[in-house]
């Protein structure tokens, strides 16, 4: 029988994030390490603006952490275009071994959770970079904003940002205790412009797998997060969760929820993307993880991974949602 | 400064391997384990097709050595669609951990790598699948197969095939000794119907690195294999090798090479795709290691990273070359 959790053990050395105007001019505005007033972030295209993003992310973090590209032992980077290339072109210009990753908007713990696997089996220093643009999803998985479509209210807004996180062993640094591999969950729908109950299923699954393996209970945590369910897809969760009889309650929060303002920023139900969970794990809950205001948090990035093609087929949805639990350094 | 070679040193306890028609029909058709007449394999899409071999070449891989998905600690899969929904689909009704890679062509020697890390970090059972689809990779990357569009002469074609992988800790099977993961080369290849040429120097990047780190010459194994270079690449590659005074000479192949018979089959430049360096590697090279005929390989998976989009955007070809070495048992 496999171990459903997996005992990782390593810390979070340094993160960075960058985002695009809108999610700087959200609630957590001011956290961002970096933001662009065009969101191009000097490129022709949205795209090469997103692999600028993943670029300046890294560059930062090497800068930022005082390593060079050349100490770390491996990279692990995804994001939503097709074939990765926002990823692949991004990170094209560092001395790094490179391992591209799918896991759509679930890729940031997905990241984590292998980054932190290959420190257990050796490694000294890893990378995880992943990133969406707006812009670029849009045009890829639905219609080019300046179509001006309108949305329907349970759709998100893909956010517009890049995380990168470089993880070792050294002590004193914001834990990576655990990781639990999310599985494939399809519960049938098939609405693109859903994706939160999509994702949902996917969520519940890995965390009632969690709790079971562990033990644990909801009330051990801070703060049991996800990474872009968004208003619908969360309060799904929730309802699901309240059914299974392991209610969260209100140490419930979703990255989606949290990083754009629903009445000022017209964002419906809420932000999504590679990049969502992305930035907000780096500016807003390691520097809590790191100071002590949060103690031990769950966290899961969950992932919508059809593809336009798929859906045009006629398939549903299949999701994921990996899970990291973080702890506060000397705990 | 980090290690360039990862000392594994784990087991490949089982493979399977699932061809088309074509592939079927050529110089290795006899040492594939299961194929399909009409490349649907029972689905109404080429896409379900795609899926369908991963999940056939997934269920005997559980078949042939008895045991169940609940066994597997974690899946390592991805494949050449858009969103690697090949695999999400193929993989979905499988109770097991998943993660999803995007590698391009060198998918399943980075899903080894990655599987066999997990192994040295406490894992116990591991699995990796990847596949490619003629029909679909033609419609998504160039022009659907209907429009018979003229191939160039250094075009590769498509290998309709999946291959999947268990690998453990037990003795006395194929032993994949260490792993060198590639770098993200990009050397201002263009053209779609060239990869072997943007390919070529990812290949030369991790040998030459391989061997710098470990000491070893070409001599010091029975064959050195590439993915899908085909013989375009192919030879770019022993030229390239030669000109850095280290040639390979008669150990070098290539599995798109090996796939298909040139002057009958009218397949240009060889095979390509997920699907071709891993069925060659579970029919080929496996057998060959396993009963000591070889003793000592390298096999690299190369791949081409770009996508369709990033092509019309005027960007250049950026590829990566995973090497695995692989050893007779009790060697």
């Amino acid at each position: 029988m496999r171990k459903e959790v997996l005992e990782l053990n390593v810390s979070l050395l340094s993160s960075v994030s960058v985002v695009g105007k809108k999610e700087s001019e959200g609630p957590l505005g001011s956290l961002f390490d970096l933001r662009d007033e065009d969101d191009r972030f000097g490129g022709k295209t949205w795209e090469e603006g997103e692999s600028e993003m993943q670029r300046l992310a890294f560059n930062t973090l090497l800068a930022k952490s005082g390593c060079e590209d050349r100490d770390i032992d491996a990279l692990f980077a995804g994001d939503l275009q097709n074939q990765c290339v926002g990823s692949a072109y991004g990170l094209l210009n560092f001395d790094l071994p490179y391992f591209g990753l799918y896991g759509a908007c679930s890729t940031c713990t997905e990241g984590l959770i292998l980054a932190s696997m290959a420190l257990v089996g050796g490694c000294e220093l890893c990378g995880v970079v992943t990133s969406s643009h707006n812009c670029v999803a849009e045009r890829q998985y639905r219609s080019p904003i300046e179509y001006g479509s309108q949305r329907a209210p349970t759709a998100q807004w893909t956010v517009t940002g890049a995380g990168a996180f470089l993880l070792g062993k050294e002590e004193g640094k914001v834990r990576l205790v655990r990781g639990c591999p999310g599985r494939v969950i399809e519960m049938g729908i098939c609405d693109l412009s859903n994706m939160g109950a999509a994702m949902a299923p996917a969520a519940l699954d890995t965390l009632l797998r969690f709790f079971k393996a562990t033990g644990k209970r909801p009330e051990d945590y801070d703060r049991i997060v996800t990474g872009d369910l968004g208003f619908e897809g969360g309060a799904i969760l929730q309802d699901l969760m309240r059914a299974d009889g392991v209610p969260l309650g209100r140490r419930y929060s979703d990255c989606g929820q949290l990083i754009y303002d629903r009445v000022l920023q017209d964002v419906h139900a809420g932000g999504s993307g590679c990049g969502c969970s992305a930035v907000v794990l780096s500016a807003y809950y390691l520097p809590k993880l790191q100071s002590g205001e949060l103690r031990r948090i769950l966290f899961l990035s969950t992932g919508a991974m059809m593809s336009p093609d798929s859906i045009k087929q006629g398939k549903a949805i299949p999701a994921i949602a990996h899970l990291v639990e973080l702890e506060a350094p000397n705990l």
